[in-house]
């Protein structure tokens, strides 16, 4: 009942690759696969860079070229989810930003950008159906979809000041577009996590389901909704509903960029990724 | 106690008719009902064209020169509800849009967005007993309102999509005025009729009552509650808090026309609109 | 435990106040009084202008310079409560619009306006102890804060409306950045005193403390949550999530003064403010 149309790798991988050797090609992991149910037309787009989804220029270029095809298909639904049994998607990879070549730092925040363009503003319904813990860049993926469904026992939460650093105003406005503003400043300025429950109770995630199977059940349920509902009046008053936040974005994206690129390269944040890093190699070799 | 000062029919109608003979205008019913209570100074206005109280041209003319009255007469407050025992209003009139002569069809709009004009951001009190129905256009006047009081076992909602259409971005401001951001996106997307209950529990309504008469009586409480408050403070608190919405309109009204007016002259909507009338003559023909 | 570091008469003070005696300046009443923990390093600001802490131009200086040393201080926290057992603050001293020197009146609402900003938009966290009423401008202090735990038995709220007069957009942008849109348009067009309850209930406070004491309490363990968290992290999220707010006065100051000074100066004003000092004097006869 499942036609698998297309497992993205990234446009990075060389042009090459996949031509030497069908049966390489076929080896390589794709770090997104999505699957159409040809019953309803909905995709299944699952992270799938093991161990933690951690968002790097080729992840989020697959999500991109993934979000392209949906729309060019004009898909009628999305469900995003993981491979992981633990985690949706861990946010930014952080190796993107540690010494970072200065033209892939510009490209790998542009291609965040566009992500967040062509998710937030999707012409098809969107639904997260949050399979593990969601900090920051997978909390932010998460908002972006227009109804969570999340299992229990795990994390979520825009968690950037716990982590020294400040979410951009468009990460903002998407948890502002899904709790209330009060909850916004304390969960932004906190960086709190919050449990499946207590995202529930904030309206940050709208349903609890026991199992990523139950999950998914139900994500297809809230697709259903739309069944009879005109595509195009459906997308326009989506649109219309999120502009003021995407044109916020398209007036400042060169801004928005160099301002990332500019933290980044701060002594003091590249002494703290090294100190992180230092820490992260020490627990690996303990275990 | 109850001091009838208006009954407005339009004034589209012929400025001869009412001329020609009295017994005829008397006989003419009035689309709107204004009665003004001599104690309190509340007017109760009740749009009054049978069977569902669809907006045309004519009587949303007339809502909007008893607007005028109400704000030249200096009142106090108002009550809006409707004459109907099932619909408060069942939105724009289709007829208006089905091969329409285009100047009439400039004038609907117009007219509508002047109804809004006076409605969202007038000076005096406004109380909405919602007795009936009130799908699209019979919902936005009730949000235009300044507090809502509904009775059971009717359904509420901007159900715009369901119709294969767009919420204005102005019908829109006025949902997010009144309910979360949040339930505003998932109500406009899936074009929701929420029941009086639900209505109740995501806050676009404020009160059940079980009668229009206790509605009645109800929205005299509300209106009592400003009694003792200046009505010029009054007034210029409540235009300051929608004056973004108001302005956003004021900035593109032609524009707003030229899109209503681009949109209803696609054959696509022409034909759909056919077929509509068509099934309802089936539909009346049964019967 | 407690260092005293600062407690705040004003500037409006001659300069030879002070040096003149230094027994004179010791009796002489500091209008803010300032302790900073050293344990902590959090502020407790405790108002001090018996009997009602009415915001004259001496208390709003004082306060607007308390506020500079502990931003130059770099302080990691700050705690707003009064000295008062019953009274947060009155609000606004009345006193300075009565017949008013014009040059003090600009003087003094310029004032508020500094302290709006710097409280507002300050990079410490700051959290109100409602150790009392707080009406109008008591109210507006209390929601510049990032979280209120307040007393029982108190009412607070932007009840300008019930004096006749209209809370500027600043004060309307503070509780709409604390409560839903919905519950800002019921509150500032009605005037509403919540009491402490109610004030929960709507999310205008965040708890409620038995004492003044208990207040305290919490109002460092609000502050304890931010320990970890880089403080300028922390300090951006927030003024980038009110930054929209505060441009908004900054692009509007002087129109807001001219607008205050033009209103305070009008016959009818004049004459309220006459007749309202003429029944506190009668009522203080009586007594």
């Amino acid at each position: 009942m499942m036609l698998r149309i297309l497992n993205r790798t990234s446009r990075l991988v060389a042009p090459g690759v996949r031509a030497f050797s069908s049966e390489a090609a076929g080896q390589q992991k794709a770090l997104v696969i999505t699957e159409v149910d040809d019953k309803t037309g909905y995709a299944t787009v699952t992270l799938n860079r093991p161990p933690v989804n951690s968002l790097n220029l080729e992840l989020l270029t697959a999500i991109s070229e993934t979000l392209d095809d949906l729309q060019n298909n004009k898909s009628r639904g999305m469900i995003l989810t993981s491979s992981s049994n633990t985690v949706f998607s861990a946010g930014l990879d952080i190796m993107e930003m540690y010494k970072p070549n200065q033209d892939r730092l510009r490209e790998f925040w542009s291609t965040l950008q566009d992500v967040w363009f062509k998710l937030y503003g999707s012409p098809f319904a969107t639904v997260a159906a949050i399979n593990g813990h969601a900090p920051a860049g997978g909390c932010l993926l998460s908002l972006c979809c227009e109804y969570r469904i999340m299992c229990p026992n795990y994390t979520i939460g825009l968690n950037e000041t716990q982590l020294g650093i400040v979410a951009p105003t468009w990460f903002q406005a998407s948890l502002r577009n899904t709790i209330s503003r009060r909850e916004s400043e304390l969960a932004l300025t906190l960086g709190k996590m919050y449990t499946t429950e207590e995202a529930l109770k904030v309206g940050m995630i709208d349903e609890i389901a026991e199992s990523k199977e139950k999950a998914l059940e139900r994500a297809t349920n809230f697709l259903n909704l739309f069944r009879k509902i005109s595509p195009v009046a459906r997308a326009m008053t989506k649109q219309a509903l999120r502009s003021k936040d995407i044109v916020e974005l398209e007036d400042n994206r060169t801004q928005d960029i160099d301002l990332f690129v500019y933290a980044v390269n701060q002594p003091m944040v590249q002494k703290g990724l090294e100190v992180y890093l230092e820490n992260l190699k020490k627990k690996a070799a303990q275990k």
